[in-house]
């Protein structure tokens, strides 16, 4: 499809750049011109005027489990570790690869309602999940979830290889569950597998005290040391949540060009913690943004992370100018693709993936149009979304979905398999 | 119009009841019946199927100051005084009761995309926010706004007498701004205000440490303790935000039954810090939720308010299970309607006002059921509001605006209002 977008307030997340008004152009899954109205003689299957309102990036979802849905609003209000232990595993263990892909497009219909255009996504069987997303349409980096009870090393390189060749919206990364869960045996075979393919890693990383503490008593180092000493992190990655760092552990990951990839609103429901992003941006760690899964959160809202981002920073500084609005744009569109490694998914411009987004300046909580950008972070919502498009197709258009899949039928499956289980 | 809203999931707020599957009748401005499924010889005007949505009260904004909406996102960052010296305070200065009227409309339109039925509004000319709410057909309690710069006693007094008899939407409260702006001969007449008409009365509490230690270091008191030795609390009302509350102010809060009216959102932004929620609950404070003003928030968006009042508590108790779902709810709906001294637009049943809203559960972030009430506290957003109904008209519909203005009017009056200013 050939689409036109027009009469459009571009937010094209280069670098220096601030907002023009003008027109994009998209030709199959590629932008191939954005700038001012200009004539030209190309057939257009579509054109969209797009009113005056934002075209912009996509949101990065830089963390999630998206097959956890059925988990939503099903044991909430326990400490992590109990939640984990006794309620999601035991759960998680009944679950089938087919209830994964069922459960993993419910979650797609969910970032697509809130401009979400990629994820990064780790859980037990990411085929199912890569499948679901492949069929929906939706861009998808799939993460190693590798522990002491499941996932192998051998897996990991298989996928490595299988997914990265599987589909044009798919990709893997090397990954583990988390030091806690992960045998010295298993981190150091990923050592390997990251230096036999010099590829990034990423894990869950200091999440809360208790783990931090834990992994100290086991090994005499915080997680990251740990990882860090073990050459996990030698090609690059980074770590998921990252609440509880020391100087050494931020001086690790400016060191070595790790992300720190924050979940604000899974931090704050679990009472894990507040991560210190400002500090982590004073000394340049590049950050991106997850809601983590919806049995955490609940829900998976890239504009509640973006306000929780600033405002539980200006909290924790006590300074209610840290973090600004742009810096936190950044995190969610241009931080979280480069942090998944989709460097043709960060901006908008000629040659770079079509997965963008409109966001409704025609609503009360955009008006007046002071300043754009703050408007989106401070007082933007899932209702301000009026299109998303991943890889040239839209997938959500005024609360529609075009998924290949019928809502009701989705609904009904999750309900389905929690159902099960109870 | 006689409406008859069927196939829905009540959720009535009445204490101990659940949801039940039925209908809910509205006659004129008023509900007449909410049960099962009935027949009826009623000619209804319309007839809504609500497609096994929720139908419940609409949420109550406890506070906040709706013609703030022409600084949403233009002095972000600063540190509260500051703000408030700085920017706030020399552009309201500008404002006419003409701009008020606009600007009031302008919030009233959020109001009702987040399924708030009712305002605690407090602003320089409460007539002219009266007017834009009465002609939208919107609920507001008016709050005195009383300090050293502007408003008297009188004008209190007068309006007290006249707002609440100017229509059935509008009724009004005696108030100042806070101590820190209020001198003690004035604040002695509020009290006297309050004994002659035996009626509660609201002011700005406790928002920030340097607010309590500077009226620490004037009176020798907390300005909770100092605003009860006056007798200001005598015939009950409350404080917006009580951050900083000692034990002492706590218990006066429960002897007198005061309410808190909790801001999250403006605190965070503004980095006033967490209230002690838990332990206000702990006490038997009733607490109810308010947006604050779009200039601090920035949006007014109760679902925001909702996580965050839970969210926040968790953090600061370090606690996952501090400040349940269920409880927040009640906050959001009952308890702000007890605090407006709106006690017919509490809860869903015969005789109360036909203040309802229908939150949509077809969207992936309401699935699967495992318990709506979690899910409209963790995961609801405004995109799930289908409906809102004030006094038995419907304002909003399906992103229709029933409230006898264009919105794009609205919008282009809050550009020219704030461009002037520039």
């Amino acid at each position: 499809m050939n689409i036109r977008l027009y009469n459009a307030r571009i937010l094209s997340m280069q670098a220096g750049s601030g907002i023009e008004e003008g027109e994009v152009w998209v030709k199959g899954s590629h932008i191939t011109y954005t700038g001012p109205r200009k004539d030209t003689e190309t057939v257009w299957d579509r054109e969209i005027d797009v009113k005056g309102n934002v075209v912009m990036p996509g949101f990065k979802n830089a963390h999630t489990h998206s097959a956890m849905t059925f988990l939503r609003s099903y044991a909430d209000d326990l400490p992590l570790l109990d939640w984990l232990d006794k309620q999601v595993f035991p759960m998680e263990a009944k679950l089938t690869p087919d209830d994964m892909y069922h459960l993993s497009r419910l979650a797609v219909m969910e970032y697509v309602t809130s401009g979400i255009t990629a994820n990064f996504d780790m859980y037990m069987d990411p085929a199912s999940v890569a499948k679901a997303s492949a069929d929906c349409g939706f861009r998808t980096v799939l993460c190693g979830a590798m522990n002491n009870f499941s996932q192998s090393l051998k897996e990991e390189e298989q996928w490595y290889k299988e997914l990265n060749s599987y589909h044009e919206l798919i990709s893997f990364c090397f990954g583990a569950h988390a030091e806690y869960t992960t045998s010295m045996e298993l981190l150091q075979g990923l050592a390997g597998l990251a230096r036999k393919y010099k590829a990034p890693v990423y894990l869950h990383n200091s999440e809360t005290r208790e783990e931090v503490e834990q992994c100290i008593g086991r090994y005499g180092k915080t997680p990251t040391a740990l990882l860090d000493s073990l050459g996990i992190y030698d090609y690059g990655g980074g770590g998921y949540h990252c609440v509880h760092m020391t100087e050494e552990d931020l001086d690790i990951f400016t060191e070595k060009g790790l992300y720190v990839v924050t979940n604000p609103g899974s931090n704050t429901k679990l009472a894990s913690g507040i991560a210190p992003i400002r500090k982590m941006m004073d000394k340049g760690i590049p950050i991106a943004i997850g809601t983590d899964g919806p049995a955490s959160n609940n829900c998976l809202d890239m504009f509640r992370e973006m306000f929780l981002v600033t405002g539980l920073a200006k909290l924790r500084e006590h300074d209610a100018s840290a973090v600004d609005a742009a810096e936190v744009l950044r995190m969610a569109t241009v931080n979280g693709a480069h942090a998944m490694g989709l460097k043709d998914c960060d901006v908008l411009a000629e040659g770079k993936c079509a997965d963008l987004i409109i966001i409704d300046l025609h609503q009360p909580n955009m008006q007046p149009l002071n300043n754009i950008t703050k408007n989106i972070v401070y007082s933007g919502s899932k209702q301000n979304i009026v299109l998303t498009m991943v890889n040239g197709n839209v997938l959500y258009e005024n609360g529609t979905f075009h998924i290949g899949a019928e809502p009701e039928e989705v609904y009904a499956k999750a309900n389905e398999i929690i159902g099960r289980m109870r």
